[in-house]
């Protein structure tokens, strides 16, 4: 959302990426979440912030809301790594003005969480700051453990509606209410139990949470590991909310989908040796997963509608700094 | 430093502080880390911000210091638990401005705390921001959990100098240098090793870091489990830096020991049945502790100073809000 910047998070991370990994330390930084190794236990790890009038405005949200949201977010990145949540810690910045009962309703977002998502506070830190920011670290024991891998020909799934939560964000701008669409944008629900499942079975040969993009978080999907490799989605095949029609132009709702971000679904690939099992436990236990289209080696990212195919640029959610 | 807000964060931790511990999660809110169990392995975590303008300034410090010493008071929470620390991840909140040698220098202070204190950066998160701040999460493991309960008649210590970091500080407003001062401030060095010692060898009753100042910090130490418990130290027995007499009058250095904060030295109290071999093993390993008092059971905290005894208020520094 801010764009004054002359370089990009990815430009960043590349500067913090020449990191090594380590017997403790499995993955490198750069992935979802860290995984660490403590006397054989396995543990995922990641932080996110959320910064007022960056990541969320008071005039879209209560600050239960944002609070709560605050957590949801973190907590994609460990579902996207097929983790147990368990914890998370907050730091607060807390401007001049706020008052108790804002403290007791940031209490309430992070309590409201707590049971959501079977998680516990363990502690944090208030800091005195211009800015009402709220950092969140959530750390999930980790059992099966996947490295981002995805090879050529391996279908690829969405976990469900995508564009909803950005166009519910596009909604309240345009001070229009439909909750289903943002409630999405407000409270969103990582699929932690549904990442527990297909990371436990050995299905997954990647897996990633969509938080910029489709577009975007799907580049960084399947060329993690090899640069070489592409992907071709099908735009029948996206599930989306079919309120996005009541509200949006086509052009608008092409955009949102592809480029809109802050979805939280999964977004993975099958082992091909893997599909028939995948696909038989996907109908025996009535699982919510879309197939979307299928990886490549062309080095790009296509999508087809009315079959014609699109190579998709650059064109997601990077923040700009 | 910023008192705008009407209530201070003692507060804010009483409305945190409702939540329960469970079997996981052993300590409770409050402590200077929070103490969790997976799978048999006990582990501190701790989080801390640092903002600027509020817990540092520009014209203060380098922004590789500013980075290092995020890593350092972070550091000391786990430090003061006895655990050996072992990962960190950080969230930035970059301003428009901050340039790509700001994001080196700032990675470069990671690296320096990585090498200084062998633990290792696993991870982060940027956002944008009106205000650069920088939150650290530690995680390290911890064999030997020390619940804070210090009893009467327990000997109090310090484990270095107290006053210095704040003369530092003071120092650097009045455009004065003194290496010695001024780097405690810019680079505090947490007293890892020595928490780790005293505790695995169960001397201790209780331990915190010198975080808000010695004053603040002994009611919170002597007074966590038990609020009757009182405390008195002795001026002449706290270690201070002799450089202090060079720059600030008697009543100033008064001021910045007991009330000055930035310390991160460990304040302690000594289990009375392990007094003896405490006092050895210090002996034995010259290690470098210095006892500056005895709890009682007066529910006050005092200090004598030339025969007088002074009865000291919450003049300890509180972050107000």
């Amino acid at each position: 959302m801010s764009k004054e910047f002359s370089f990009d998070e990815i430009d960043i991370l590349k500067l913090f990426r020449n990191d090594k990994t380590s017997t403790s330390f499995l993955n490198g930084i750069g992935d979802d979440a860290a995984v660490i190794k403590i006397k054989n236990q396995k543990l995922a790890v990641s932080c996110d912030s959320q910064v007022n009038n960056v990541h969320f405005k008071f005039e879209f949200s209560t600050i239960s809301q944002i609070a709560f949201r605050a957590v949801s977010v973190a907590l994609s990145d460990l579902a996207a790594m097929g983790a147990n949540p368990l914890f998370f810690t907050n730091s607060l910045h807390i401007p001049k003005g706020f008052s108790k009962r804002d403290i007791t309703l940031t209490k309430k977002g992070f309590t409201d969480a707590e049971k959501r998502f079977n998680i516990q506070l363990i502690g944090g830190n208030i800091a005195s700051s211009k800015v009402f920011a709220i950092d969140v670290t959530v750390i999930g024991s980790l059992d099966n453990y996947i490295p981002r891998g995805s090879l050529k020909d391996e279908k690829i799934y969405v976990s469900g509606n995508i564009g909803s939560a950005n166009a519910g964000l596009n909604l309240l701008k345009m001070k229009k209410v439909d909750k289903q669409l943002v409630e999405k944008y407000r409270t969103p629900i990582p699929k932690v139990e549904l990442a527990k499942r297909l990371s436990s079975k050995g299905f997954l040969s990647s897996m990633i949470d969509i938080t910029d993009g489709l577009a975007i978080d799907l580049e960084r999907l399947v060329k993690f590991k090899r640069k070489t490799l592409g992907a071709q989605i099908e735009w029948s095949m996206i599930p989306k909310s079919l309120n996005l029609e009541k509200y949006f132009s086509n052009k608008k709702i092409f955009e949102m989908v592809l480029f809109g971000g802050d979805d939280y679904e999964l977004l993975f690939t099958i082992k091909k040796n893997k599909q028939k099992s995948f696909e038989d436990y996907v109908k025996n236990n009535n699982l919510s997963v879309f197939e979307i289209g299928t990886t490549n080696t062309t080095g790009n990212i296509c999508i087809s509608k009315n079959s014609k195919v699109i190579k998709i640029k650059n064109g997601g959610y990077v923040h700009k700094f």
